[in-house]
């Protein structure tokens, strides 16, 4: 199968990667960003998380966020929604899309919510038909496809049957996400070439985690399966709660420059992202640590040093 | 093409890696360090460089460091060796394997060697020709063959003509060496389906450096090409002259989990390799930039506190 010629980069900072920081970011800082991102040319922004602030305080000013941002035309604002009531939040912030999610780990699911992963999304039927009645469109995360911090391995098999349960809810489109950034290259073209036989290969997505240093060889197998939808952290902001002081979320310049060197379309232009990644890693006192940010800056400060 | 299923590991830490510390490195590091990484497996390591003091000195006691390990049966350790004089040092040492090199870019040697590619190469036949008539293994690294900091694009045939010319010295091994690590997967898969047209696919080696974060995305599409030899670096030792701050060799422990994911045999102990970076990282007050080996020592801290 040739490589895909166009991909659709979802930036996930602003809520993924932003929601595990200690410290609260700035609403101002936080609208900056996204308006940063959205100037940069990304398509999709998951901008905000309307979950109860008692769980995810970091996320409390979603409303804010997203009533404070410039919208650029056609870019798609997401936002995460784990029940009604954050449906509708979503829906009075004018998100464009929301997130529900669900688990491919018994184990993880009955540790993280206390109940079974078929229950897990039964719960999202009330939300996913809310937004189908206003006519959000619906993304559905598929956490742990590629392992489990507490089982371990993971069966395609469950990674299969959790895409058809957000299929049957109506979902525009599904996440396969390595939540722990354990997979590898083979694991993420075996996992592909069963989910495609069950939800179009052109709205599913590839979310992965640079824990183990694999994102880009697993974005690389991805792109070998024709899937043209990848999640990406500028910055990469976002670490691993299951590793402490391991990295998170892959770096969106580092996704960007091997999209650029395959010659594969994005619309998002690298040098704004790496000054995005420059402006938050700045502003909240964090280490960039996309490899390809940390290249071109360092690039451009000794061109700026001899000029 | 299937991949491969086995490949060798070539651990260059304690030459590549370790020759752009400033602080010297002191010698009965650098042999526990061989020593911890023969202990772990690898069928060849580059141990030491026969250059002089005046250019290198962090690489100044490289008979001592050859003399003092322990070498492991079967193993091949390799020393560079930029003239005859070298040369001699590298076989009063023992040393199994002499590494020549040369650059795929014209501005590269220049501005390095002051003299043209071709030159540089044949300064090499005498040592290429005394390696011979003593029983010693050459190889040849082809440095900046996917892009220099000089002249930016490198054609492929450029490296197609110094792998040619590092065959015509009879080098056993060659490396294609993206020496800045600006190489992307399909320009990697483009060389080496040139360079083994003239040169034996299985005595050919990839040498990727994860400036731009692409290493293993690299290093997937080279096993693609049927690529069974790589390079890298333990804890991710040494970084970018070119680039101040950003990262340079692959690292090993990130090479492994990935060969380990394949299911492709390395004969390497992840977990020793892991250990041999947190050593060396602590010894030399470096931090280890190894994802893998963050990954698991973070791992096996929260297990240890557990327990």
């Amino acid at each position: 199968m040739p490589l895909p010629t166009a991909v659709k980069i979802v930036e996930v900072g602003p809520r993924d990667g932003l929601q595990n920081e200690k410290e609260f970011v700035p609403t101002a800082t936080k609208i900056e960003l996204v308006n940063r991102l959205s100037a940069a040319g990304f398509p999709n922004i998951e901008a905000a998380s309307f979950v109860s602030p008692r769980w995810v305080p970091q996320m409390a000013d979603g409303a804010d966020v997203m009533a404070g941002i410039e919208r650029r035309a056609g870019a798609i604002y997401s936002v995460l929604t784990p029940n009604l009531r954050g449906f509708e939040g979503a829906l009075a912030a004018r998100a464009d899309e929301i997130v529900i999610f669900g688990a491919a780990s018994e184990a993880f699911s009955q540790k993280n919510i206390n109940c079974s992963i078929a229950e897990s999304i039964e719960r999202f039927a009330p939300v996913a038909q809310a937004a189908k009645e206003h006519g959000l469109r619906i993304r559905g995360s598929v956490s742990c496809s590629l392992g489990c911090p507490y089982q371990g391995e993971v069966s395609v098999g469950s990674v299969v049957d959790v895409v058809e349960r957000f299929a049957a809810l109506g979902c525009d489109e599904i996440d396969i996400a390595d939540t722990i950034g354990v997979g590898t290259a083979r694991r993420v073209r075996d996992v592909f070439e069963a989910v495609t036989k069950v939800f179009p290969r052109e709205r599913l997505s590839g979310h992965f985690h640079d824990t183990y240093g694999q994102a880009l060889a697993n974005i690389y197998a991805a792109l070998e399966e024709g899937i043209a939808i990848f999640h990406a952290s500028v910055a990469g902001l976002g670490g691993c709660p299951y590793a402490k002081g391991a990295t998170g979320n892959v770096a969106t310049e580092d996704v960007l420059y091997l999209m650029n060197g395959l010659g594969i379309h994005t619309g998002v232009d690298l040098n704004q992202v790496v000054a995005a990644g420059d402006f938050i890693s700045n502003a909240i006192g964090r280490q960039n640590v996309s490899r390809a940010g940390k290249a071109l800056l360092a690039k451009t400060r000794a061109e700026a040093a001899c000029a």
